[in-house]
């Protein structure tokens, strides 16, 4: 029980491009980056768009550049391929699901009680998810490496630090675990579109699975 | 709640070898049909036996032959490719999975209660996956289909079974799933070799989940 978990595995972030650093005098620098960053921000928001309104099997980088009106070129690279603009999409929807539930309001950020905040953790994980299924569904890394993905273990650490506070005696890596199963893409998928379960019930089951993982073991 | 659930996929067999049944007298097919299963099962013993000791990947239809006594043909149209291997030896696998916790002694099959057999399933669920576990891994299917799939679906049905006897008021296809997804290959793959947890302390987490998920609802 109190093996130290692994390494955090790198976030693998496209490096700034140098194309234009190249171009500028040192003290421009900054405001180039800022550019950059919200270029890339841009091109985001147009790629989030085209998925939730064609889904992400007709998300191409051109359809990408047209939508954000940038040359194909830009798209290119900033994002290296197609795989890449992905896997940007989702961690850029995930780093706001962080930044919330790190550092935002309650109940899914601190000022909660932990069991507030596990509780609105798993809805919310379940409507964004839900919205962003296609994408989420293609970045799905294989089983080997399902566990290890940055995002997964940022939810994953965030769920052990709440159990934590709620239940020390607990296997926190076990109960954590079974939690975020019920979090899966794929069940997800499975639940919604081939159950066609209301998102209500998801939440519901969460709620049930919450109240019964924080309770004291039984007499 | 009500929602029944999808038609059960029918289970994909291979046919009756046509090569031994063109060569036979009608009278004989039986005889013939009996060797034919005795065939297959002893070429499935003969992969599972190399599974375990060289590990899935160095799996082929050759060695299968080679440690089978029976030339490659044979083992081509019993199982028409690799995959196909793969697939009926996981099926074998799971057969007698079945067999057992649907008809065999207890506490696994009848004569237990409901809850002693949930608590057995799951403890013969980690170990035979973990035995297995290359197996298991090579056969997931993908994402879309991984809540469809035969075995999973028997698995399912039969956790399904249970918890209704113990907790006919919960939302039961919701909380089977959470049962299920603490037996996923994957999960069980990280947790046993990435995180290099003994499966004592496995079954012992499932232990805790299976009294907590059949506890009635707190006050």
């Amino acid at each position: 029980m109190s093996t130290p978990l692994p390494p955090f595995p790198k976030r693998q972030e496209p490096s700034d491009e140098p194309v234009l650093t190249e171009l500028t005098a040192p003290g421009d620098v900054p405001q180039l980056r800022a550019d950059a960053a919200r270029n890339r921000a841009r091109l985001l928001e147009a790629a989030a768009r085209l998925v939730e309104e064609h889904g992400v099997a007709n998300v191409t980088m051109e359809a990408v550049a047209v939508a954000a009106s940038v040359g194909k070129g830009t798209v290119f690279r900033r994002f290296g391929d197609r795989t890449g603009l992905l896997m940007a999409l989702l961690d850029h929807t995930e780093q706001r699901f962080q930044a919330d539930f790190i550092s935002g309001p309650p109940p899914l950020g601190p000022g909660a009680s932990p069991a507030e905040r596990l509780h609105a953790f798993g809805c919310r994980a379940v409507r964004q998810t839900s919205e962003r299924l296609d994408l989420y569904l293609a970045a799905e890394p294989d089983a080997s490496r399902r566990f290890s993905s940055a995002p997964y273990r940022v939810r994953f650490m965030h769920v052990c630090m709440l159990l934590r506070q709620v239940r020390p005696a607990a296997d926190i890596e076990l109960v954590a675990q079974t939690l975020m199963g019920y979090l899966e893409p794929a069940l997800i998928h499975h639940l919604t579109r081939q159950r066609d379960m209301p998102l209500e019930r998801l939440e519901s089951g969460w709620h049930d699975l919450v109240d019964r993982s924080i309770r004291p073991p039984s007499a």
